[in-house]
């Protein structure tokens, strides 16, 4: 592990602790569709949440690499929990981006010491370009807030949502509603958390479920940045080193462990198929990690392109690794309980998350083509 | 270009004009099968092929990623002379590694300046493990090579060979013959290079031919490293940074430029078919570019293993790029004298190049079983 020869602040001891706890509530988590309270404990408890905040706010001060590689681990035993503290992250990076001096006093110490996790509302089911989450401006001059959000991670657990908000009429057209969108700070008090069961596939384990917006009165103090910004500060996230595919690459990396032992336990080493098979799995792992560690050091020289093609790679890989060593492991691994069923349903999970896959490609490719192209 | 902005000897204007001269006589390099004089002196003359030579010994004391990039960029426009480059760099790293302190003097400063080209010769027919070019001690305590090598890359036109040779019976097993083999620096005074036309299918313009040995008579001064201690150089060669995986890159942006100019040129940028077939050409590349820089860089965590799956991927990833970029060109790119056409036969050269993709695999996976595995 990587991530233990260059921290400042997790000892090898407690991040070690960390994942022993998280790993061994995830069956359950998965089982029941419910986050575990002793996961979140161990992770609120662990600093972990605090590492890309800057130590004047309470944080650790850590790279955007070291929260991915740490993203990455945490996925080796808990994708669920791993795209919680992303979400986190998301939205603490937002903060850093576009927060005013008194959002970030208000929220970061918190959003430090793990009192708080925060969490993303974006998604709406068939809204395309404009949002239902509608803001309008009362008689004094504050937001009221209507709408219902889907797919948002930590949602119920959650004590801070960063949500999208149609703050001007999206009958305007695709690119005016975009340009029509907000961004608002929301505490927990003032949404409602729907589902209480997870009715996913995978990722069972991180409260994603639909939240709701009942007459949610705010002051313009929780804009984050301008109204009608969101699209620059989507821009600033997806550059921002950040990418759904640390936790696809955790996943595989896994995936792949499982295969290992399974060969060794069995007594398989000396095949050459199976070696042949676990080179080209190891292969396809070290290239999704390398794209990803290429956007989380920002060290790419298209930023933008390469973090959206990063999740795209390193989820489709995970699923294509997930399979195979379900194939070497045969039917136990087909088992409800077995990691690599686990692991196999949350691979899935990424592939899908927004953008979803397909709609990337199509993203990047407009980019390709309309842009200045440079490699 | 990133190289542009980080090189700190080659200016903008120098490279540019190599680069368009080795582009302009890459297609006659080609068709003849000779590698044209033109670009060796215009390689030889810029300086390049000391870049990672220190200071002390004429060079320009830059690092080997640097040189990968520089590889890269020469396999844009013609990676013929990419793999001479790559080769020549070989010898270079072999004798900094190991070479003695009057092997360093005598060589380094010609290899710096371009008076001198390097070549390394290892492959032989069908030997498998033991080498027929054997070197035996004459009664004057020198020794005496006669042998066959096939597949050497500058052959003929290189003023150094670095050659692999059985100085232990080869009969002895296939571990004992391995560690029987010695590397020998031989001047070309003492090389026959035989075929004067080239019969690759690709990589036409790098002078890759079967070179002989007819009783060359060398001092011991012309081994590098220990008698018998090939398999350790060859170790550090596989961890030196240096990867063929980085002309295959080039080859890809490359192949990717051609298809991006013609989406334009024919007006069908607003094809959103295209667009993705480009986004999904353009995430292979980045992937396998990113893995080929962490080599470069060095900074994988298992270096051994990503430096040969670097080159399994890029290799096969560039042939799937040419191969996707003549499908769109059609059927002019399928006339000699297209680029693309070029490129294509260029690109299975590398997969074929030692070790064979296969081999390399198999190499991987048995290194993935046996070995302590880290990721």
């Amino acid at each position: 592990m990587i991530i233990l020869q260059t921290q400042n602040f997790i000892h090898e001891a407690s991040l070690s602790s960390l994942l022993s706890t998280l790993e061994k509530h995830a069956y359950l988590a998965d089982e029941t569709g419910q986050t575990q309270p002793e996961s979140l404990r161990a992770l609120r408890s662990s600093g972990l949440l605090g590492s890309i905040i800057p130590t004047e706010y309470g944080g650790k001060g850590e790279t955007i690499w070291f929260a991915s590689k740490l993203i990455e681990q945490l996925a080796t035993v808990d994708p669920s929990i791993a795209i919680v503290v992303h979400q986190h992250l998301l939205v603490v990076t937002s903060l850093l981006n576009k927060g005013s001096e008194k959002q970030k006093r208000t929220y970061l110490p918190k959003l430090s010491s793990g009192e708080w996790i925060a969490a993303s509302a974006w998604s709406e089911t068939g809204s395309g370009a404009g949002k239902q989450t509608v803001g309008t401006k009362n008689d004094e001059g504050n937001w009221v807030i209507n709408g219902v959000k889907t797919f948002t991670t930590g949602a119920g657990l959650a004590d801070l949502y960063l949500v999208l908000v149609q703050t001007v009429s999206s009958d305007a057209g695709t690119e005016a509603a975009q340009h029509g969108q907000t961004f608002f700070l929301i505490e927990k008090e003032q949404v409602v958390a729907v589902d209480t069961q997870s009715g996913l596939s995978g990722m069972r384990g991180s409260s994603t479920r639909f939240i709701e917006f009942h007459r949610s009165v705010l002051t313009s103090d929780h804009i984050l940045g301008e109204v009608g910004g969101s699209v620059e500060l989507k821009i600033a996230l997806r550059e921002s080193g950040l990418t759904l595919g640390a936790i696809s690459v955790g996943i595989s990396e896994a995936a792949f462990r499982i295969a290992l032992d399974y060969v060794e336990r069995k007594g398989l080493a000396a095949s050459q198929s199976l070696q042949v098979r676990l080179s080209e799995l190891h292969m396809w792992i070290d290239a999704a990690r390398a794209l990803v560690d290429k956007v989380a050091e920002r060290s790419s020289d298209n930023l933008k392109l390469s973090a959206s093609q990063s999740k795209i790679l390193a989820s489709e890989v995970s699923e294509k690794v997930c399979r195979e060593v379900q194939q070497i492991v045969g039917g136990t691994g087909y088992m409800r309980g077995h990691k690599i069923e686990r692991l196999y349903r949350d691979a899935r999970g990424v592939s899908l998350m927004g953008p979803v896959n397909y709609l990337a490609r199509e993203m990047v490719g407009r980019e390709i083509v309309s842009e200045p192209f440079r490699f």
